[in-house]
């Protein structure tokens, strides 16, 4: 059976690459997802699943301690969920990708247009193909290329397709909230086939940093906001040096910086010629699998805090430390649940070798999972690295590669029918 | 006579607070003088004067070397110029003000609504009061005070109240290349009545520090342009020192920083997560009345292009520097001009003391007014390190003391006609 399911895979690999290529040529920027989704619905429909297409109402999520996003309103950003009834006495598996791409950035540092799509040497590029849109092909194929062999399971197996994972988890959340549970959960977000069983959580916050506002010309009867600005972020450097020395979890061995607080945004001043009087810094700060996201928030708060020891500046003006927006929760699977040598033994027989285990350095909405009882274990076929990247690209082998370890693993884990 | 004008302005002195405040509450920033500019040109006009409203043309302007200018249109923000012309023969001088306001920043750090025009301790509280509509008031009410005397002058007074200032000086380019000049120009910009006979003139700049985008959470694999703007503001400051050192006009003694290098705006980065691959940075540069703003541009280009040898990233990532809007040039009058005299009289006459003499730490309009060869006196009641400042307010007495100075003055330089 594995040697069908691989020639099916390959024999319809032309048509793949090309949906594929359509996938990344949407540019699903949040909040610009609804065209894409309803192509999806429409996919999962042909397939023969049973499609919810559904409008996520905000206010039903908002008394949730888990729900974290930045809009208003995710309107005309639907949520897809098509799922493939087993016929009773397997066990069930989620496989959930998101939709939404991050930015795509300065246009100059990509080779190719960002929403190309472009083949080049069996690599595809555009924004979101490895993060995760590679992914959520190998997980369409898997399902589709049993089907097409006629294949049916005992468990049920779920493909979700849900939005708002680049800020906090809300389309998976609103699933989980509908009742889309199951036995576990696959991620096929980019860990370049590596298995991550542990995910580190984040968290986003905001800096703001006070000054006092002078005119540029006799600027020191001003106080700078932006040279004050300084000082928060070397803090910021220390604290994520101190909070890496202090972990020791052997999972992350070989990671340069395995919790990272990234400072991704800065802002502030309003006219060249005046002193700025209030800068903002916006960032994330990982949150480590053995760590709860409030122990993280407080020890950034605990350094902001610290600031007035070196700076009486800052003593009667301290940073003002909110956290906003997008959470992952850290999350993963237990190294002796099934599903983590099922999919071991699955990529063995696809590559010939056993897999790595790796903790992975950021989030997922595995974590989100994993608060409602869903095991979750990330896999895929991107790289790694080129995440939120200029010229992100996947190799297309990888893409059909992971499709066939998915579908092997679905029917060890569901079980086939009689 | 002297005492004549001074009861004159002290019998008005209400009605005179009342317009001030009622200006304060208009706030004029850029691309929002119109109405502002309508009531003025209606009181020009029932001082008599020869009133002169206008929109200008930006296309008109743009092959000027001098022209400096972040708009697009000026259309909406007319310029008004009102000439009492004299009986001839006598000195013409021109009293020039501008309206625009710079912005008034973050609201929490005013006590006071940032436009409230109100009078506390005799003061008046609002954006734009010491730079500069005290000082337009005071000019406004010397030229009210003669005319209500009967008084006649020989040569012309010619008021101005120009937009653009702040970021540039379009508008009194404009009422140059319309014609008007004059044997000389005051200019009631915030001085705390000191004279500045020479001043300094800026030049604004933006630095583009660049980066490689990374997913925040190995962020390891970017490089962020903010770590690397740190570098960057530490070079300006560096910069600043040394320039500073490097000066040695005793007319800038007791001036902290005489030729200040000001950031005034930062902004960088797309997403909390990501690593920031491009940060812009905003200023202004002082040019030192010895120096041609091209050396003070070369000065900051050098600085820049320097930092390749302190870090390779800046050899192969070179920080852009771009010259843009806001350009003063430096100007003012030499000290033998006989303005200088008269004008020290009559404050003397006011104030039983002679005036000090300063170098202004900052540009004004003056510096395009001398490049068309009329020598510009900066002279002003309001407060100098109020100007750009939340809390802005101007002392009335000032004002007032300001004005019988201006009248006085116009008297001696423009002389009584027979």
């Amino acid at each position: 059976m594995h040697e069908q399911i691989r020639d099916a895979i390959q024999q319809r690999r032309e048509a793949y690459t090309e949906l594929l290529k359509q996938w990344v040529q949407e540019p699903t920027l949040s909040g610009q997802e609804a065209r894409y989704q309803h192509r999806i619905a429409e996919l999962y429909r042909e397939l023969g699943l049973d499609t919810d297409l559904w409008e996520i109402d905000i206010e039903s999520l908002k008394g949730n301690p888990l729900f974290h996003c930045q809009r208003d309103t995710l309107a005309g950003s639907p949520n897809v969920v098509g799922t493939w009834k087993g016929t009773g006495g397997g066990r069930s598996l989620i496989l959930n990708g998101h939709v939404d791409v991050v930015p795509e950035g300065d246009h100059a540092q990509w080779d190719q247009h960002p929403y190309s799509g472009q083949v080049i040497d069996g690599c595809l590029y555009g924004r979101g193909v490895t993060d995760m849109k590679g992914g959520n092909l190998s997980a369409y194929v898997a399902v589709a290329t049993l089907k097409a062999l006629g294949i049916r399971l005992k468990g049920d197996v779920i493909l979700q397709s849900v939005i708002e994972e680049e800020a906090g988890g809300a389309g998976t959340l609103a699933a989980l909230e509908r009742g889309y549970t199951a036995d576990a959960a696959l991620i096929p977000e980019p860990t370049e086939q590596n298995l991550f069983p542990r995910q580190q959580g984040s968290r986003w916050f905001r800096l703001k940093v006070a000054g006092i506002k002078a005119h540029g010309g006799t600027r020191y009867e001003g106080v700078s906001a932006l040279e004050k600005s300084v000082a928060v972020i070397a803090t910021v450097q220390a604290l994520e040096a101190q909070r890496n020395a202090d972990l020791d979890d052997p999972l992350y061995a070989g990671v340069p910086i395995p919790l990272p607080i990234n400072l991704g945004r800065i802002e502030g001043g309003d006219w060249p010629s005046s002193v700025p009087d209030e800068i903002t810094l916006e960032g994330r700060i990982g949150v480590g699998p053995g760590e709860t996201v409030a122990a993280a928030e407080q020890a950034l708060r605990t350094a902001m805090a610290a600031l007035a020891d070196q700076d009486a500046w800052f003593a009667e003006h301290p940073v003002e430390v909110e956290f906003y927006g997008a959470c992952w929760q850290p999350g993963g699977i237990d190294l002796d649940n099934p599903l983590v040598d099922k999919l071991s033994s699955a990529f063995e027989r696809v590559h010939q070798r056993r897999p790595e285990l790796q903790a992975s350095p950021w989030g997922t909405d595995g974590g989100l999972l994993s608060q409602y009882g869903v095991p979750a274990m990330v896999f895929g076929p991107g790289i790694t690295r080129l995440a939120h990247f200029p010229n992100e690209h996947i190799r297309l082998d990888d893409v059909f590669d992971v499709a066939e370890i998915m579908a092997l693993t679905l029917i060890d884990w569901c079980e086939l029918a009689e």
